[in-house]
C-alpha cells in the first residue's frame, strides 16, 4: 500500500465512522446526532502554548430532532457518501463541483457554495483531517515558489522531481492546490522570504536575492491561499529554514503575516497545519516610512480602523507591534512595499533588506 | 550578437528617435510636439480585413505651446531617458515602479499610476513595440499551461526547456509575464482550450482530456492578462491549431471570448500581437443551459444590459451570436462551466465537448 493509499483509507474509515455512530445512535432508540466546537467567532482562542488560533471549550449539539437540524444531517451523509465514492474511485473535485453536484440530491441539494464550504468544513473538524484528504480541491491554486529547492511532486502522471530555480521558468514552481502529494527533497537556503506582491517578487529575482542570500522566494499573491500557508509551515517545520514575511506597510497587509504566522479565524480548525507560529515580519515597518521617507498615502478611515482593532488583536500583542501601530497611526501615512524603487531598483535588495535581516539576527 | 541584444538596439533607437524629433523641431524652430491616434472610444474601429480592433484615422497632435502638453513631453522625455538606461543596464521593473521612480522627477512626477500606464501606453504606439521591449513588466503573471507542448524560456538563468506534461507539477507551466522570450519548440496536439476558471482547467487535466485528445489546456484566469492572449496568439499562428475558448456562459464571459478573439479596447494599439481571430467559443452556450438542463441562475439587470449591448457590438455581428444572445434573454438564465458536475465529473469531457468539438468539425 502506498502513503496516498493509506490515507485514502485512513479518510474512508473516519468519514464513516461518523456515519456509524448515527447508527449506532438510531438502534439504541436515540436521535442521531453530531457534536463539535461552536464555531463562532466568540469560541475563537489564541492559544498560548502553541501560538495559533483554535477553537475554545464551547460545544454544540446538531440533533435530528428539529427539521433543519435533520436536514442538515441528511446533506452530510449525502457528501459523507459522495467523498466515499470519490475516494474508492481515485477522483478528486473542487468545492464548486460538489455544490453543483447536489442539484440531484433533491432535499438535500445546497442552497448555496457558503452552505456546502461550511459543510466539508464541520467534517474537517469531526475527523480532524484536511479536506485534501477527502480530495476536494479549491478553486485557486497556490502561488509560486523561487529559489534553491528541490521537491518531488506526485501527479496524476507520475512523479515530478523539480528544483525551483534550475527546473523552472522566470515565474518560479506553481504550487498545486493539494501540497500534500508534495515531496521536501533538500534545500541550499539560509531563509524564506513570503512576498506579497509579485512585482516584489519579481523584483528579489532580478536582482538575484535568492542566489546570493541564498533565499527561497514565495509570492504569497495577496491573501494567501491554504495551500501556501501549508507550503510555508512545512518547509519551516522539516528543515527548520526561518520564514520572513515581506508585506505592504498597510493594516491590512499586517494580517497577511499574521494568517502566515497565526492562522485565520476561516481555518481555526487547521491552524496547527497552516500557520508558522515562528514567521517574523520584516516589512514594510512604519518606522520605514519614516526613516527612508517613502513614498506614502495618507491612511483612510478604513485603515485607521483596522489599526485601531489590531492593537488589540493578541496576535499583534507584543511591545513590537504596539510600538509600530500606534508610529502608524501618528504619521497617518502606509506605504507599499514596491515605494522602495523611488530609492532605485537596487536599494531593496542591497541596502533594505540585508540591514533588516542583520537587525533580526538573521544575517551576521 | 543575440536575437535579444538586437531587439534592444532597435529599442534604444525607437525610443531616441522620439526625442531626436523633438530636438530637430526646436533646431528648426519650431514648437516640440508628438502626433499619434487620438485614444478615445470613438476611434476604435473593428477593422473586417485582420478581424481586430484596431485605431481609426483620427490624429491628435500634442505640442509643448501650452504648459500643460509641455509637461507631458517632459514626463516622456524622463521616461524614455530612465527606459534607455534600463536597456543599457539589462535591467527590467514593474510599471508599479516605474510610477515609483517618477517620485525623484520633480515637476515630471507622475501623479497617479493610471498616467505613467497612459504613457507607455503611447510610447507603445510611437515606437510599434510593445512594453516587453521596453523591459517593463506588468504586476501580474500570465496563467498557466498543460498539455503536450515543449517550449524553451531564456531565464536571467539562462536557457530552460519544459515540457508542459513531463516537466511541470500538477498545476502546469507558469506563463512569464513576457513570453516573447520562449520559444516555441514542438508539439504533439490537437488544437488549444483555453479555459476560463482554475476549476474546469484541473477537471480537464484530471480527466486526461489533454491525454485522450491531445489538447493544450490553457488556464485563462478569468480576464486574460496580455501575456497569455499573446501566448495563445503564438501558438495559433506558429502551429496553425485551433484555439477554443471555454467560458461560463455570461455576457462578462463572453466578452472574455472576445478579447482573446479580436482583442480589448485597451489595447487595441496591440491586437495584431494579442489577438487570435481564428479562435472559436465552445461554449458554455445559452442554447447548453436549456438542452442539458444546467443549474442556472437569473440574469441580473446587469447582465440583461451587458447582453444587450452585445447585440450591437461588431465583435458579436453573427448569425450565431445574435441567436444565442437573444434566446440567453429569453431563457433569463446565465450558468458556470463547472454547473455540468451536476451531471456527473466525467459529463463534461465524455460527452459535452467530444460532441462540441465534432460539432465544430475539430474532432471528426
Amino acid at each position: 500500500m502506498t502513503p496516498s493509499d493509506e490515507m485514502d483509507t485512513k479518510t474512508h474509515e473516519r468519514l464513516l465512522s461518523i456515519a456509524m455512530k448515527w447508527y449506532e445512535q438510531i438502534k439504541e432508540g436515540a436521535i442521531p446526532s453530531i457534536s463539535m466546537p461552536t464555531r463562532t467567532k466568540q469560541n475563537i482562542e489564541f492559544d498560548d502554548e502553541s501560538e495559533v488560533w483554535k477553537y475554545g471549550d464551547r460545544e454544540s449539539v446538531r440533533s435530528a430532532h428539529t427539521a433543519k437540524s435533520a436536514l442538515h444531517l441528511l446533506k452530510m451523509s449525502y457528501v459523507i457518501w459522495f467523498l466515499k465514492t470519490q475516494l474508492i474511485e481515485k477522483r478528486s473535485s473542487t468545492l464548486r463541483e460538489l455544490y453543483y453536484i447536489s442539484e440531484g440530491w433533491k432535499r438535500a441539494k445546497f442552497s448555496a457554495q457558503d452552505e456546502s464550504n461550511f459543510l466539508i468544513e464541520d467534517l474537517e473538524i469531526l475527523t480532524d483531517l484536511q479536506r485534501e484528504a477527502f480530495h476536494l480541491r479549491p478553486e485557486e491554486d497556490g502561488a509560486t515558489i523561487f529559489g534553491p529547492l528541490r521537491i518531488r511532486e506526485m501527479t496524476r502522471r507520475g512523479e515530478r522531481t523539480i528544483h525551483c530555480q534550475d527546473d523552472v521558468g522566470e515565474a518560479g514552481y506553481q504550487i498545486p492546490s493539494n501540497v500534500e502529494n508534495i515531496d521536501l527533497i533538500e534545500h541550499d537556503a539560509n531563509f524564506v522570504i513570503a512576498i506579497e506582491t509579485g512585482g516584489m517578487y519579481a523584483r528579489l529575482i532580478e536582482n538575484g536575492f535568492d542566489q546570493d542570500h541564498r533565499a527561497i522566494l514565495v509570492h504569497l499573491k495577496g491573501q494567501p491561499a491554504r495551500s501556501t500557508r501549508r507550503m510555508l509551515h512545512r518547509i519551516n517545520e522539516k528543515f527548520g529554514l526561518p520564514v520572513l514575511v515581506f508585506t505592504d506597510g498597510d493594516p491590512w497587509s499586517y494580517r497577511i503575516f499574521a494568517s502566515v504566522a497565526y492562522g485565520a479565524i476561516k481555518s481555526a480548525h487547521m491552524s496547527e497545519l497552516l500557520a508558522t507560529p515562528r514567521a517574523q515580519f520584516i516589512g514594510v515597518q512604519p518606522s520605514d516610512i519614516r526613516d527612508y521617507n517613502l513614498p506614502s498615502d495618507t491612511l483612510t478611515d478604513k485603515d485607521i480602523a483596522a489599526l485601531q482593532s489590531e492593537l488589540s488583536d493578541p496576535r499583534f500583542a507584543s511591545e513590537y507591534w504596539k510600538s509600530q501601530i500606534e508610529l502608524q497611526l501618528k504619521l497617518n501615512l502606509k506605504s507599499e512595499q514596491q515605494a522602495f524603487a523611488a530609492r532605485g531598483l537596487d536599494f531593496v535588495t542591497q541596502e533594505y533588506l540585508p540591514k533588516r535581516l542583520t537587525e533580526m539576527g538573521i544575517l551576521s
